[in-house]
């Protein structure tokens, strides 16, 4: 390799991480812009299903769906001693699912009772950094459907706004740890 | 220590570990028994509120309650594999609590819409071990609340015959994994 071509290379990745955060091994087929929210630049953390559970719950109405809120080691920690604010690096990640009719177990149980998770709704990812989202109370937010962001601005403008609706003590966060 | 008292202590060991399976440093106010299930003996996994997410679901009717599955190790592997008859050593958590509107949310959001977890129902846990309960399908059961057994042998008989109404690909297992 010499000096030039070199140059050349690093000139390349430079450019490109000042345009893009993603990693260049980017497979994402439809560009990397697919992979981080805007606004606030949050993309699917890595593991995120092996997370440990906060809690779970139930939207009815229009959203009618199944949730499960998972948090990485800093979440699980935070909620489990109560920390308010909760610290930087904190990452709740809030799985949904529609609220559908299990056909099986209601056969089995001769009963009409049961619901479990239908397809997937959306992911949502709320990041806490205090100093770089320090105009959103400190949190980043990002909405994931299939895996991919949704790049909807209007949209990313409502998470703050709703989850100031949270009592102060809270941190903006809804979701209790369910014991 | 003398040879004696090594018999002596030795032969005490042994009278403990015949006549109960739990570890002679039981807490236990109730006493040992509370710890395991009549007929299974099966006892709450140490850690099991660490396992990771298998499933969730919503019972309604007399249940009413919310629900989140979580698995050891064996168990979220044979899941994501699609695995079966599960591996031996898979242990399956089932947390319920009571399915509660959340008065907090529903005022932040303007509606009737939001159920989060209540006061905790009971666990229910499932232990394969193909050779120990072979006469259940390979499938010791266990109830818990609030941290005990649920002593009751007539309830501990109606775990198989309900769960014998599955398919019999699902290796008596209801729950399937959320994606």
């Amino acid at each position: 390799m010499n000096l030039t071509y070199f140059r050349s290379a690093a000139i390349a990745a430079a450019i490109a991480a000042a345009t893009c955060f993603l990693p260049l091994t980017s497979n994402s087929v439809g560009g990397s812009h697919d992979k981080i929210s805007p606004i606030f630049g949050v993309e699917i953390p890595a593991g995120y299903r092996d997370w440990r559970m906060i809690s779970v719950a139930h939207e009815a109405g229009d959203l009618n769906d199944l949730r499960a809120v998972l948090g990485n080691d800093i979440a699980i920690k935070a909620f489990r001693e109560g920390t308010r604010p909760f610290p930087d690096g904190t990452v709740i990640a809030r799985l949904a699912w529609k609220h559908v009719p299990s056909q099986e177990n209601n056969a089995a149980f001769g009963r009409e009772q049961s619901f479990v998770p239908g397809v997937s709704t959306n992911l949502q990812i709320s990041v806490k950094d205090a100093k770089k989202y320090i105009e959103t109370g400190g949190w980043g937010y990002g909405q994931f459907e299939g895996g991919r962001a949704n790049r909807s601005e209007a949209l990313m403008k409502t998470c703050f706004p709703c989850h100031t609706r949270t009592k102060p003590t809270d941190d903006f966060v809804f979701t209790r740890y369910a014991q």
